[in-house]
């Protein structure tokens, strides 16, 4: 018997399997192969850095889920899932950079011999090529294929009790990642150094709790940067006058909490600290619509109401987050969009993060938050809202 | 004009261009997508961490290539792009989270407007999904579609001398790490404290080379851990008895050059002696065997033949390494198997790394090398095979 790293109890994982099925059979699904790491762990609790191989779980509703991968990672999985021994399947190594053969023809054998009628495929995942359906529609041309990209991304938007610690701890390291940066960044400083502290600073964890890898590195941008704002750093210094916006997610057991603040470097004009003002303002009041039963539109024009955008809100306010694996930090099936109809429940878990520009520069806060039960969100960490001025 | 940060000079980019469309052109192909961010980048420049989204470049045989991505990833692009901002086009951000359109549609409508008439696809890269091939099929129904997945991967098989430059900045990165965790590894130290040691010293760089995300997170199995490689790291102590070998990456602007060695934690047998003698011996004797000229089979089989393994030589002892983007570090279209008839040429860049099990525990030794114009590889970087005892 292998010995298990579960990071979750079993009625844990009964109570995502029966959720799952509950939607799959909604959908008309016999099967739903998953392919999405995220959505994989949540159901399985696999965790391993294998998903730039075809992988995936096999979802059955009167059998325990399959977990499909390489024969070299099949000691990983049965170290890391729920399921007994059995139900972990490896295709053999030569499979996987043949010219002739396909990996996916070993997972349409083994779909065919469980006489799946209606499967559901994640079409739109990363993690499911083009040319993989291709060799599933040649191999399986009798069984009727769906396409089931966010289905159980949206059965793991509302979090359990011990999600939601698991996302407090995740908190309190971007917090400590946060505290740090807000510490030593400086005019002069070289931005990979501030990444190399904030890296050292994630990964040593918090008290008992150790750091994991995020979904995404920091970004850092500054200047004229952050127009740019997903380009990631160089060896360049920060300059005053240019101000750094840093945002980080630290992670524990692939749960995520981000967190974003500016850091003004130098002189702080009026216009800079109007900015921060109507951010904070921004900030508080998209916490305090962001309860049970309103709509993600309403919050976001809570968001966007202190900005002063007029009518044209736009998009990027934050989005979904939780457990997540590179390059996605957010769950784009619920984003914090100005025509989203999305209704919020609770313990659904958001980053919530609006932003303004400043003179050709973007501004930004961001904050990690859980809709509660009743009134405004519960905020997760607390590092001041105030910037930071160098 | 935006200020540009380009690693390489025209010259560089001109003759990746001409390869790329002699390929082509070879292949029948009039236009290529490239989604493969590694191939986007290492042909564009483009680099920035937008690859969770719908993107690429289009190549064409009489025009500039064409970066493609979301409306608000043009300004990094625009940065980092060697071609005319007229070359970059943006989609607008309501399609990204549409469930009545979707992105491709207007790529789509990009390449109707070309007039192209058989187009390359990376139809088994991660970054291109079933539903957009789907969606491209739909809405091109007069274009032929050609899987052109590997064939970018391997013009950058050969690496040119800039390049090569790189790869020694990364390898001299992958170094101190490896001296900072041969030097702080002991037993009864968590293994994430060793992982924020080594992210700080990789991010830190080495000298004047800032140092940037790796493609994997370090690897560091230990005990009956090996078995299962890829599973990343706990909080869980290093034990006396339970040697670890960790392997990693140091990344200079998107280049690697992989290392990985054993370390022996507490008393060590003869047995882990006699194992680790003939890990160095195979290391040597595949280095010495792999000339320009030679096929990677007899490479393998020079790596194999101090490792006692008899006729069941295997897969998985390296492969083809230089720019790289999460989740994958080595390039799969030349791997370091038994059966590989690819034939080594100078400047092919590779990760050799001979594993072998000792009761149980895997215990391995990896280096990056160059192949040489005559004789054997150059190695990169100069850590001590020997392994480290604690």
């Amino acid at each position: 018997m292998t010995s298990k790293r579960l990071p979750f109890d079993q009625a844990e994982y009964d109570r995502r399997l029966l959720m799952t099925r509950m939607a799959m059979a909604l959908a008309g699904l016999d099967a739903l192969f998953v392919s999405d790491p995220a959505n994989m762990q949540w159901l399985t609790g696999y965790d391993a850095w294998t998903f730039n191989h075809h992988q995936g779980a096999i979802i059955l509703q009167d059998a325990d889920p399959i977990w499909w991968g390489r024969q070299q990672d099949t000691q990983g999985a049965m170290h890391t899932v729920w399921m007994p021994e059995g139900c972990v399947i490896g295709y053999e190594s030569d499979l996987v950079s043949s010219m002739e053969r396909h990996p996916i023809e070993d997972l349409a054998r083994h779909i065919s011999g469980l006489g799946v009628q209606n499967l559901g495929i994640e079409m739109d995942s990363q993690h499911f090529s083009a040319k993989g359906f291709s060799v599933l529609l040649q191999v399986l041309p009798d069984v009727g294929f769906a396409d089931a990209t966010g289905m159980m991304n949206l059965q793991r938007a509302i979090k359990s009790a011990p999600e939601i610690e698991f996302m407090r701890i995740a908190a309190a390291i971007s917090d400590k990642v946060m505290e740090g940066v807000m510490k030593h960044a400086d005019v002069g400083m070289a931005k990979n150094q501030l990444v190399a502290l904030a890296y050292r600073d994630a990964m040593q964890g918090v008290d008992d709790a150790w750091g994991d890898y995020p979904a995404m590195p920091p970004m850092l941008p500054s200047g004229s940067d952050p127009a740019a704002g997903l380009l990631t750093w160089s060896g360049s210094p920060l300059v005053a006058g240019e101000d750094m916006t840093f945002a980080f997610s630290g992670c524990y057991r692939r749960y995520h909490a981000p967190l974003c603040r500016t850091i003004f470097l130098g002189e702080v004009s009026d216009e800079k600290r109007r900015a921060e003002a109507a951010l904070i303002e921004s900030l508080d009041a998209g916490i305090s619509a962001a309860t049970a039963g309103s709509k993600v539109s309403d919050v976001v024009k809570a968001l966007a109401g202190p900005l002063g955008h007029g009518d044209d809100i736009g998009n990027g306010f934050g989005g979904l987050i939780g457990v997540a694996y590179p390059p996605s930090m957010e769950d784009d099936v619920i984003s914090l969009n100005a025509d989203s109809e999305a209704v919020l429940e609770p313990n659904m878990t958001f980053h919530v993060c609006p932003t303004l520009s400043v003179s050709g520069a973007n501004v930004g806060i961001g904050q990690s938050i859980r809709i509660s039960e009743d009134g405004a969100a519960e905020v997760f960490g607390g590092v001041s809202p105030i910037f930071a001025t160098k």
